[in-house]
């Protein structure tokens, strides 16, 4: 089992209108309402894939009862802690003819500090079990930064790989406790380490602890360090226009795929074709509506990604 | 106890932006979910009036929890029949800047024939015991004009006065029925009786089989016509700026309780006084950020309003 671990799970409504005009009433179809949050997304892809996983996060309210309710029908299998704030809403009003989303994410209540603690204690305990950990996105209020470094410690501890996917301080936190992976985006590179260059700031993060880094670079695909410093890139020829939400997350599935292999074999993952992997589920999100979903064709697109050994400033500049 | 039938309820969901850009992702605090549809608004006005007062909706699915959760979060005493359908979401975005609200109606589920019929069921039996009953807003799909027809004429029967604040055929099927009041606006005269002139308007309904007529008119105040026939004119001598909605449920809100207190002295309501409550209090929604909800100052405005009984074409004619 991988274990995806959500500390700020939403639910997402989408809803779709024909022009959204600011200030008018417009008639819509029903809202469609998902249980999201990265590790949501996450846990949504490696189900699909036939993977089993469980998807742990805190759930409150009307709109925590809804999420649990989605999730359920999506048949995700779920470890849910009730919590007495409401699970925040992100609310995305989609423009039929632009295709533009406009979203409206909620800030999200506090966790308590007794909520706080059941939540790492359920993650140490169920990712005790598990043959790989995603922890995914943002913290709530009530949940520091030192807490994910403690249960990314505590699992690498029991030998169970972790990729990290969250931003500031979390994703140092989790570099210093020696995660097996850490996925930041271009943003989350420059705002965690300071650095401008990707490949300088991949570097800063591995020196830190992080084993193996992987900044996702939009159109530039994938940048990936091993343990051993090497570096690579990984990218398709071309770019795909689509719903760039939930690519992230395709490719933190991707990521912990490849670890709960690897692990079972009692290998270091194969760099290359983890890159690749994640190259292609990655692209692959772009082309669906929602996030937490891979084109069928992915295994397509992984033949198309080409893989560069010998990085460059092409890839580490900033565009 | 006035009884408030809303046949198509909906989860009035708010949130609050600082400037709504189309295309972006704003942060947002946490939303506001209410109970909502026009029979609830009434409701809200009478209790927060004192007033015994019973909310009949129909609720189904997540947002039907929700729906259900704050109105009793709220006090409204309601009977809820569950439905198969998910209870519709009304989605409000207000630009804190422009205080424009972007409103998303869902046009929500339609009713299964036996679910119309539990829901017209209740409305009879609830409504026979009740001093007078407010059947307010649109229908859902399933539940046909004529419906409302009939239960407007079992109340009738039964010495229970109704008013009625439905669009459309509905409108035309309540006034045929005998309601003791309709409550159209100047778009849903228009729209029902084809008369462009809302006093002309008003005395087709009458001659169908409504006995009061009360058409609001905005700034305009409101159009009365007593079961004589007799015409006049209630409004404030001054324009108000604030939040429409709901204007037209508070005044339903003032019909329904004259009507109720005129039933237990068994005699015809004063229409003076029905006049100048119910444009009052239609003004102080108009004060209050949220529908169903009066500015405490309304017995002040009620003082304001004034009554003109000599009708001519400045209050008849369209805008």
């Amino acid at each position: 089992m991988i274990l995806t671990v959500t500390p700020n799970p939403a639910l997402d409504l989408t809803w779709h209108v024909d022009r959204l005009a600011p200030g008018e009433t417009h008639r819509v179809d029903t809202g469609h309402g998902r249980a999201g949050g990265k590790g949501l997304n996450v846990a949504r892809v490696l189900h699909a894939e036939g993977r089993e996983v469980t998807a742990l996060a805190t759930v409150g309210g009307a709109s925590g009862h809804e999420f649990a309710a989605e999730a359920a029908a999506s048949g995700i299998p779920t470890r849910l802690l009730p919590v007495a704030g409401s699970t925040r809403r992100s609310i995305a009003i989609v423009d039929r003819r632009s295709g533009e989303a406009t979203v409206l994410n909620e800030r999200g209540a506090a966790l308590a500090a007794h909520e706080a603690s059941a939540l790492l204690a359920e993650a140490a305990t169920l990712g005790g079990r598990a043959r790989a950990v995603a922890i995914s996105g943002s913290l709530p209020p009530g949940l520091h930064a030192d807490a994910i470094g403690e249960l990314v410690a505590t699992l690498t501890a029991h030998g169970v790989p972790v990729v990290a996917d969250v931003p500031g301080a979390a994703l140092l936190a989790a570099a210093r406790a020696g995660a097996a992976a850490v996925k930041p985006n271009r943003d989350e590179l420059v705002e965690a380490t300071g650095e401008h260059d990707p490949l300088a700031g991949a570097r800063r993060l591995q020196a830190l602890g992080a084993r193996i880094v992987v900044a996702s670079l939009g159109a530039d695909g994938m940048l990936v360090l091993d343990p051993e410093g090497r570096a690579l890139r990984a990218r398709l020829g071309r770019t795909l226009h689509g719903n760039a939400t939930g690519a992230g997350d395709a490719a933190v599935a991707a990521i912990a795929l490849a670890l709960a292999e690897a692990s079972d074999a009692s290998e270091a993952p194969d760099l290359e074709s983890l890159a690749r992997r994640a190259a292609a589920w990655s692209a692959s999100a772009v082309l669906m509506p929602l996030a937490g979903e891979l084109h069928p064709d992915h295994a397509a697109l992984a033949r198309e990604i080409a893989i560069d050994d010998d990085i460059d400033t092409d890839a580490t500049e900033p565009e």
